[in-house]
């Protein structure tokens, strides 16, 4: 099986499901230490900070370097601190979206802001959502973490950031600019710090519509797990369909 | 020109202009009380009671019974109360829709509900609209008062009830029966009320979009007044333009 130089894993349905590890993975993951690689993890979720995916990480037996997670509010820091230099940001978030600001050093403001990024929130309230609203109407640049329209809860589905990003959407007529995938801003955030060749990058996950839309999208090869939301068989038959498909990364030599 | 028995009009655009009184509407209301006729108000408008129009339009020197008010809220409990009788309702909305509810005798509950309603709350949060996705998937019946997108305030335009009806419809992807303008609902309630025949109404509005399609969808005939939204010119060159357009109601002797 081809080598490669950098392994891109998803996170939920990929390394984990919820609480409990998917220990193939986990193993994966070991072999790929023994050979000398680090691989990167790459989520959507933008709720918690590098430290927070780390330490989960740890909990299931896999140690991970903070900065090799890329979480879809780093990826949006990064893309700030390239593409708008000195610019002022209005958040809507949590920890994970002021961690990863703070990380890159960048002005967080309340009004008057050059741009406005939106990540999940559960103290959203109208006023944040209008104030999103404003300055986006008065010519902020509209980003927002990723798509996901529902997120699993003990209680049920929650409407995820995507759901909360069309008020403003819709209300403005601005479509933001999504970080997470299946935008390939992630995976250009990992090329771009590490300055290395497409070839030699692969992207691992289980969500066609994310995960291995985001690896096409980007131009590098994808493995799509059998392990989480999109079964093999849908897999395959798509028009463009995964590079390589295998039932777990037990199946994948190194 | 043609004598109805029942005129409708619109409020914002039509009766007045934000804090403004359009003279021409008042004197027209006062002509049509001379006759012995009461019109009816009909507003999208779901955050202020019946009363409390009462008293906006008595501040402009207009009697109105409250009752003749039908806001998109009153006409959304009166659409429970006829077609979903004796089911109960979780609501997201202020002082507009919990009076209604009330004034119909409609059970408020806050888990389990049979109908879901949306309008504009400015205390809108996570967790009243995480509530709203957990029901409607439940199987709720998912109603919003009304589909506008923004409404202006002195800072700017807001994000308006159609807006946040997006996080439960995107998330969902449950659509709501929409009560307010263009849909009939608030127009078939008066007449349902008063028993009227359709050839004896008229709808009166400033807004193509909203009022006269309104009046179109219902099947009644429509009066296009020049003094808001939509430009006369405008207004006239639709496919389906209104049976009468008006510099304003000075115009419309009757």
């Amino acid at each position: 099986m081809k080598d490669y130089k950098v392994y891109c894993l998803d996170l939920d349905g990929t390394v984990f499901r919820g609480s409990e590890v998917i220990p193939e993975t986990a193993d994966f993951i070991q072999r790929l230490q023994q050979k000398g690689i680090e691989p990167y993890y790459v989520t959507n979720n933008a709720s918690m900070t590098q430290l927070q995916f780390a330490e989960k990480l740890k909990s299931f037996g896999i140690s991970a370097p903070a900065e090799h997670i890329m979480t879809s509010s780093i990826a949006a820091a990064k893309y700030i601190k390239r593409w708008y230099p000195d610019k002022k940001v209005f958040m809507i978030g949590t920890d994970g979206v002021e961690e990863a600001l703070k990380s890159e050093e960048i002005e967080r403001v309340y009004e008057d802001a050059d741009i406005v990024l939106m990540g999940i929130d559960r103290n959203i309230n109208f006023q944040k959502l209008a104030t999103a609203c404003l300055e986006v109407r008065k010519g902020a640049v509209f980003l927002s973490t990723n798509r996901d329209l529902a997120f699993p809860s003990e209680k049920g589905f929650m409407p995820g950031n995507g759901a909360f990003t069309k008020v403003v959407s819709s209300s403005t007529g601005v479509e933001p600019v999504f970080i997470g995938k299946p935008e390939m801003h992630m995976l250009e955030a990992i090329q771009y710090e590490i300055g290395c060749e497409k070839e030699n990058m692969v992207m691992i996950g289980d969500n066609y519509d994310t995960d291995i839309q985001a690896g096409i999208r980007f131009g590098v090869e994808t493995i799509h797990v059998n392990t989480g939301v999109t079964p093999m068989e849908d897999a395959v038959k798509k028009e463009i369909p995964p590079t390589y498909a295998v039932e777990n990364l037990s199946f994948w030599e190194i």
